[in-house]
């Protein structure tokens, strides 16, 4: 029995451990899930033959060390914080790893030492990252063998509720940690370019600079610029790229809507408010508010905002119930943001029994004997349930794949390293159609950054 | 003679130290002059012959000991940042100090030693801080003497130019540290309490939550609000105070003008743009538009921000010359924030004919035998030339006023302190105003901060 070893049993870790388990009998595999709460690991395995849950806490170094000794291969599922200690094991006892993190410089400075071990420590093979520059580079390295060159780049990607669980006016529910999507976006101007020119734009407008997504069968989404669009470059090869840009895709109106928040201050994460136990959500709402007692909460935030009567972004605020004046904020001594996430999980915490979908969308333009053209690929998956989620499908699938394909020699090419190299992505991308994960392509015009050019 | 010691000989430092020189023959006083350049320490003596210019780089050692040790009181003019070592040999060498900066954390530590030596450490006593904090406690003090209680206090300062010299469309040009200007705002939400309401306004809203001043006889002005009105309830005293607010001051339509930028993200100063220094103004601008080469820069950022034909806001910006595409910008992996600050130097720059002012404007209200009163108070200061700027006098005068009271014995109160007791701001206020530094004071009725308040 060859072991694999799963450190940290998280929600994500539901569908790699599933997949590792219902292969461990023709792969001769024992998967051993590590995490510090032995119960998470234990309900992992549901008592498959093959598995064995451990408790582990990462910062224990005798235990850590003897773990990932006695494994043949490390899974690290843990924030990516947590991955560098165990790195360090993997190297020392010769042992490949796996995660679906970005690299870290801490991580990419252990390269030369992995590469004089022979081992590989795959990265960013989740969603995203991970299928995304799969699915990317497939079709990028593609159109460059046919001689063709990229003028265009554009990738979107988004975690939704699925159609069949989505009743709010909002279209979005947390399929995925809810302080993220809180703070999304904030920390620096979103940054990319459009024909050749850099363009920024403020977190406080980028709510505002949305463009719409056709995915065709699975219908219209939106998508907002990623913060860092313009590191790509160099990671895909797009040096002379006139346009390179990503995003992160909504359903149609939840930005304009978000962009309230934005506006008010409410997603500020950068100082506390003294009194916030004893507030109520009103009260919240109208800290953000101009005093003036003798008008309500409710109409100096319309006039504040210049929300017209008929805006159903009114009604989208409402259903938070973000002027009610009985419940309470409870929270001590918290941030905005921390403030606003707790309103919000009262409204969006998927249910027993809802499914979260992952729908994902590259453009691909380029100049083909002198002829531009343009190819759209787009995904979309739906979770089974709570807990093979599409998130943890999408981010756990990818990791499994390629850690057994590591573990089988079959991808082998040693160092630090990300899925954008043919020997990684083609196999792991024909596998993931087994599982469901399919991109469609189309051809369509080359527009440019332009779609809306009418001459004159 | 007594010598008065001067570290720093920057632009501020002109009446300060013309002060102590024409009082050098009646006061026996001998002002050494310290800069790292002599030239600058040299203009201000002006071969006066009871000063003297010496160099002084002020993190060398034994010639910054040798200064304070010969000298019978010091006063640092330097950035705050640099006031600590000075601080500490005045303690060995047992000097008083005077400074117009914030006290730092460091300097506070100073106390008890300062205390023990009894010595007297004057800071915050330049304009804001300084005659903000003596022209305030006056009056306060004396409500709370008559045994009324403080329900409001509201405070407001404005560095401009003066009436005579106004002549742009923003009724703005630097008169001090542009950078400040540029960056003014940034760094967290504006904290203030009305009413005894917490209320919290995001940077990018700042500029369009602004309220208007009446100066009688000065005009009307504009307030925006500062970042932390909060620390002044302990500093002055105010803990049960409903309404507390500290702001500054600009001439009416220039902060919402302002905000344009703002909402472009051009004071964003936390990321360098790449090609900065090849870029034209008007690149610049379109760098925060949407991509669309088939519509002007013009339109684009009028329709972005919904600037009407006729809005004058648009004037302001023609006249910055913000759409120039000639006009290099020239800066090297520039910020934003210092490519729009080189933007504005070329049209907000003092020229040499051209006079400074400063506002302030303080509001009391107060509870005297269950009747609500309300004390406004203002003033203005004009300044003579572009080296007595009304900046240097109102920066420079309390500090010198102060220095030669410490130095006479008339403030005596050991300590690491700011100019809120009555020892010190009655004399030095008195002899403001044989400066032109003088406070009108008005009763109104008191409105609490409601003042369109209309019933029904």
């Amino acid at each position: 029995m060859r072991k694999v070893l799963v450190i940290g049993a998280g929600r994500s870790a539901s569908s790699l451990i599933k997949y590792l388990l219902d292969k461990s009998e023709s792969e001769k595999l024992q998967i051993i899930v590590a995490d510090k709460q032995i119960e998470s690991a234990q309900r992992m395995i549901a008592n498959h033959k093959n598995g064995k849950a451990i408790v582990l806490d990462v910062f224990e170094e005798e235990s850590r060390r003897k773990a990932v000794q006695e494994a043949n291969i490390v899974i690290s599922m843990l924030p990516a914080r947590f991955h560098l200690e165990v790195a360090k094991d993997c190297i020392k006892y010769e042992k490949s790893m796996v995660t679906a993190s970005y690299i870290s410089k801490e991580m990419q400075a252990l390269n030369e030492e992995v590469v004089a071990k022979g081992l590989v420590f795959m990265n960013e093979i989740g969603l995203d990252p991970g299928i995304d520059h799969m699915s990317a580079m497939q079709i990028i390295d593609r159109i460059r063998e046919n001689g063709a060159k990229l003028l265009l780049f554009e990738s979107f990607t988004g975690g939704l509720v699925a159609p069949e669980s989505d009743n709010n006016l909002w279209n979005y529910k947390f399929t995925w940690n809810p302080r993220n999507v809180v703070v999304a976006g904030q920390g620096g101007a979103a940054k990319f370019i459009q024909e050749g020119k850099y363009k920024y734009i403020p977190y406080h407008k980028l709510f505002r600079r949305t463009e719409i997504l056709n995915l065709r069968e699975y219908g219209k989404f939106e998508a907002l610029a990623n913060r860092d669009s313009l590191k790509y470059r160099s990671i895909y090869g797009l040096e002379e790229v006139l346009t390179l840009y990503r995003g992160t895709i909504r359903k149609i109106g939840f930005s304009r809507a978000w962009n309230v928040f934005v506006q008010l201050g409410m997603t500020d994460d950068s100082y506390t408010i003294d009194d916030s136990e004893n507030m109520t959500y009103r009260d919240f709402t109208n800290s953000f508010l101009a005093y003036s007692p003798h008008d309500s909460v409710e109409l100096k935030l319309r006039h504040y905002l210049k929300i017209d009567q008929d805006d159903v972004i009114w009604e989208k605020l409402l259903e938070l119930d973000i002027f009610n004046d009985t419940k309470k904020v409870v929270l001590k001594k918290a941030t905005p943001a921390q403030i606003l996430q707790k309103i919000l999980m009262d409204k969006w915490t998927l249910k027993e029994e809802d499914k979260d979908m992952i729908v994902m969308m590259h453009k691909f333009g380029y100049e083909y004997q002198n002829e531009k053209r343009q190819i759209n690929s787009y995904m979309q998956v739906i979770g089974d349930d709570q807990t093979y989620t599409a998130m943890a499908k999408t981010v756990g699938l990818p990791v499994a794949i390629a850690t057994l394909k590591i573990l089988n020699g079959e991808i082998k090419t040693p160092g630090v390293q990300l899925p954008i190299t043919k020997e990684v992505y083609e196999p792991i991308l024909k596998e993931l159609e087994e599982y469901g994960i399919t991109f469609k392509e189309e051809k369509v015009p080359y527009l440019g950054y332009n779609p809306e050019f009418v001459n004159g």
